[in-house]
């Protein structure tokens, strides 16, 4: 079976292990005339690059991309997109003699189990590095959207995720309920206003400056202690119209679901109050009509029946400590014993930060994609 | 686009609406030769069923399932399996005058932006009579596991869910790090040997007797106070062998996180530690390896990877309270004015007990899915 | 793996055996607001159902569809159309001790090898009962082709087709290529105003009159003989616009021929000249522009580089002589030895002229398909 | 919509447009641990590859293919494979002035329909280059097939396709019914013998040494005369097991049609004896069963139901004479005049020939894929 596409209408077809030749993506299904540059996609996979700080994995991979196909004179032509970046930077000497090691926390024993046999160099297929693909979907996705906005002379949607949480450290921004227009004043910081660049301009990705200075201590420390940390990424889209996602099966929030709980390390996915609803009665977290189709709140976090309200969506994604931390760890083998093993080789401390352009890629394919299936985006003129 | 579809090798389509003429799937994919009846059907949409209880709608569906192909004398044919479900005790008239108005916490104002047009009575296909289909389909899911066991002369898969939580009453098992053998004993109750039977002998379907009082207390005052409440319903599934799942998009997080939050009211899910993971060192979360692929902790819940351990899956998912409440409730028109309504009908006042046999159907079908798309199924001999 | 489903944006997917309680589909991805009943479907059922006149098979079901989702108050919801047939005038006596033999040009073998075991009354689901749900399907794909054309205030799409030969009787109507506005007059008949009514009119729906005698006296020395007939039926599509199709593997020629040469007995499909194109030249066979994107000739038959040009489509389907012929054949048994043998049972002597609408269905639906990907039906307003 | 994927479990999705930067697929759902290498795909694109005689284009490109992942140490990883070829002798100078330039027999005019806009250089997507992904594609699915072949120690299945007319110049082999074993003798040629290297010896790719003088004598009449000529391929499968392909939709014969009415410039797809079906009667026809599931004659070209008898399959597929023809020809407008105006460019006046690597890869394809679906290839051991 396959398993390496994603999407109904926009279909995503990653490939690529991490020390073999090279990562990339096909997207099919974008329309014809969208406006789309090899700059624009870069951009995306610049911020999920390895090596830009010193929290970060030190691999310095380039990721160059290249626009392979589907884009002919700056816009697309309705044909797929294949986006191409190279290995160069692969030192495979790091992962000798791990054919037969099985690292704890990482896909080694399950892979093997499943397949038989993988390619051991940096976790193969299984490392993060697949996620290159992802993000340039994800940029191909933001270049729909931006079509539709322009099309139908609307503001472009704003998708914006930021570290919510790295260990006890959690940024005290408004609660999800509350990221609606007229209720996110006087926090650390407004999601609604939030921009990409501001996020970027902190070297962990959270706008929470007090929560921001917690994390580094935490991390610092946990680093000092050869060590790693779990956190968590939301994600707030401004923009999104009501009437977006499939019911049933492919409701956003299933679609999200599915993408989101499928990113490397991701342990879990929460919409809106998510499960502190569990805890909320009825009449608190059914969000009031207020005219206009305006809500009282976002408990939802604008999704209802898995078709967006109108009201901002918001999402939080939990991500594991990172695997690989530079001390013995209780490993198995391919014979079933156990072995104590340090593993060398580049990795993040913590995955979290530079999860954030992932998390955003994965939300902008789903609503591109939630976009075409509904017929929603006008045709070019 | 479609969208009531779901699976990659074990394909379910679902249909029908909540007052229409019937609900139903067809499940494509099965192989032949697998053990199937009606009554293994009916058996689990009996557990779905409304009206066992008094915590639940008194709608008086009988839900008689009908098998209308793809069985011949008691075995799979290997073509599509269709169950039928005709509804009896549709009582429109409970719901005159919806038409136009658009109820807090439910699909209907969503349904119009994205269709234009919606079955009004009893929420349409939004209605949570839609999972008959995959309840059924779950049935279907569970005959494939089993003859998998018949077939490799294993230990069946147990795949039992219980009610976690229910507002802020919490069943005290084992954390799902400990949800392994030899890790389960001093608690409330043993996920290990839980069986649905016993999980079906307690009204609200908690196996802790402490926490179900508990919940029954608050069940009972917020039906006094006309309101209703949230929970958590969390499944473990025992005997499911290491490698099955596929990785990137269609890891088994990825595809039980697409299946369990396109459930009715599903708001989160998590998978072993899950969001707690955020807390936690990789000294901590990895689970080291012991001798003979067993492990000394479960923070994984039993998916590395997107592709089983061997131990124990042990998934959440958050449900909102139930959006139908019998009291005033302030809803939207199609005009986009705002109107106060007590909307009537026949609605459970804490969905969660009735998701049980529900989330293991989405569950059951996720593993039944991997184990065809991994050929890990012997054929019939 | 499944295959019972066919179509990208609209999906069909098909269940029942010969012999079972039901046949089937589910059809998926139908926009919201297309007027459909029940009555629709039926009138092409009723046009497929066996037992019309003494060339058919003598089985006399009913064929009475209920429509059993996906419509509400006379339009379509956006949601799956179920729509089911019951079986009710099966012999299964005619066909005891047939498990373990198989009949020549039948798929009995075939089936066994491929699932090791088979409902063998009737053919189960290898016999062309299995075309029910194709009908079905071809029915709600005209009434969104119906749609189409009242939202654009365009004349609707006319798909007509009909027996343009069996045995060596041939109907002489204009060859493919001129089948054009202003290219078909003189023929023993007009595929451009031919209609459905006059085509059911004949008793074998073929409308040349003098080949139509002559198919009649072919067809009753075959029966006279115990015999049976092949044949070929010619579909023409009037109205349909350019532009319509995918490119690459789902352009319109590979989408029809999926679909067509997925029927039952189907063994050969062209377009417009087809094989015959093989013996011209370039510059006979390139149909030349006309002012205002006309064209001179229709050697592609409607469609170039899988797209649709605006002139009319011209496929053919050539169907084998059916398999079961009252007489003495020389089958297989299970155990690898041959058996000679008369097969009872109700069958057509020839199966054309019961292709017809079971053709039309199949190019309805590929057309509403294409419309539907190509995003070009407007919203209902 | 997506269009550019074909496949159930062993999907090829291809990319590119003949003047852009590359052309290449990406192949997912290929087992682990089948051998391939680069070298293995890079036979099949020489085979396709322009140039090679003076009755091809000139266009002299190399077509060097790279394997960019899903193979690790000459072994299939299980995971996608991805193919590159870059575009390296694009002379786009001869395509000047085509934007608004339809040329008869081209998808020109209705690309511009479908998408709006298209690369007008080469073709863009609409070239037969893009048939490069699909060799790729082809070749992977060889060794899929080579890897069933080893595990199950059986006898490899041969694909071997030539060119059966060229113009009025057919090849003298036996007829389809005969293609079985002990009935090919006495023929110009025996299919069941005839290996790819045989046929490659021959210029134009027919083995019947007289018939091909003929074609010779025809195409270079009509190159003299400044046009081009259609022709059939047949394509011959040795050793092919019965019990291959789904029933219903995704027969063989649907799958097949699909993917051979998908490539460029075919015209029609006939199984076994085709449309001369149409004048047969079934005592004929029905292929009479032998000892040990042996057949009397092969009508059904190896195909009953949809799934393979154990007999050769045999197809033909039609293809029209080149679109491009060095002389003027009447074209359109974007306006909706008409243009007369001679194309230059460099074009094969016959594509029958280079169509023979093509025909073989996507019946390779199918193939394969119905392995897979079907569960038949045991697990690497």
């Amino acid at each position: 079976m396959a398993g390496n596409s994603f999407g109904n209408a926009l279909v995503a077809t990653t490939f690529g292990e991490s020390h073999g030749a090279a990562l990339g993506c096909v997207v099919d299904g974008c329309p014809a005339g969208v406006d789309l540059t090899v700059e624009h996609i870069q951009a995306q996979l610049d911020r999920r690059r390895p090596g830009q700080n010193r929290y970060q994995t030190q691999r310095q991979e380039g990721d160059r991309a290249r626009l392979l196909s589907g884009v002919y004179q700056g816009r697309t032509l309705g044909t797929p997109i294949a986006v191409l970046v190279e290995n160069t930077d692969a030192k495979s000497s790091d992962y000798k003699g791990l054919d037969d090691h099985y690292r704890p926390g990482h896909a080694d024993y399950t892979w093997d189990q499943r397949f038989g046999r993988r390619a051991p160099r940096g976790g193969g297929r299984a490392s993060a590095r697949e996620t290159v693909g992802r993000v340039a979907a994800g940029a191909i996705a933001e270049a729909v959207l931006a079509a539709w906005a322009t099309r139908n002379h609307a503001e472009p949607l704003q998708i914006v995720a930021w570290v919510q949480q790295i260990g006890t450290a959690v940024a005290q921004g408004p609660a999800p309920a509350q990221i609606l227009p007229g209720h996110t004043a006087g926090y650390a910081f407004d999601p609604l206003t939030l921009t990409r660049e501001q996020v970027d301009a902190t070297p962990l990705r959270c706008p929470d400056p007090q929560a921001h200075a917690a994390m580094q201590e935490l991390l610092e420390q946990a680093q000092r202690e050869r060590d790693s940390l779990g956190g968590v990424v939301r994600c707030a889209v401004r923009g999104l119209p009501a009437g977006w996602g499939e019911p049933v099966f492919d409701k956003l929030t299933g679609m999200l679901g599915h993408a989101l709980l499928s990113l490397p390390a991701a342990r879990g996915v929460q919409f809106g109050t998510g499960f502190a609803a569990a805890e909320l009665r009825g009449t608190v977290h059914n969000d009031a009509f207020l005219p206009g189709f305006q809500f009282a709140s976002n408990h939802h976090g604008g999704v209802l029946g898995g078709i967006s309200t109108g009201a901002p969506l918001v999402v939080d994604v939990a991500f594991k400590p990172a695997a690989t931390i530079p001390q013995p760890q209780q490993g198995g083998t391919r014979a079933g014993a156990v072995a104590e093993r340090t593993v060398t080789g580049r990795h993040d401390p913590c995955v979290v930060p530079r999860a954030v352009p992932i998390v955003e890629a994965a939300v902008a394919f789903v609503l591109a994609d939630a976009l075409l299936a509904a017929n929603f985006l006008p045709r070019e003129t």
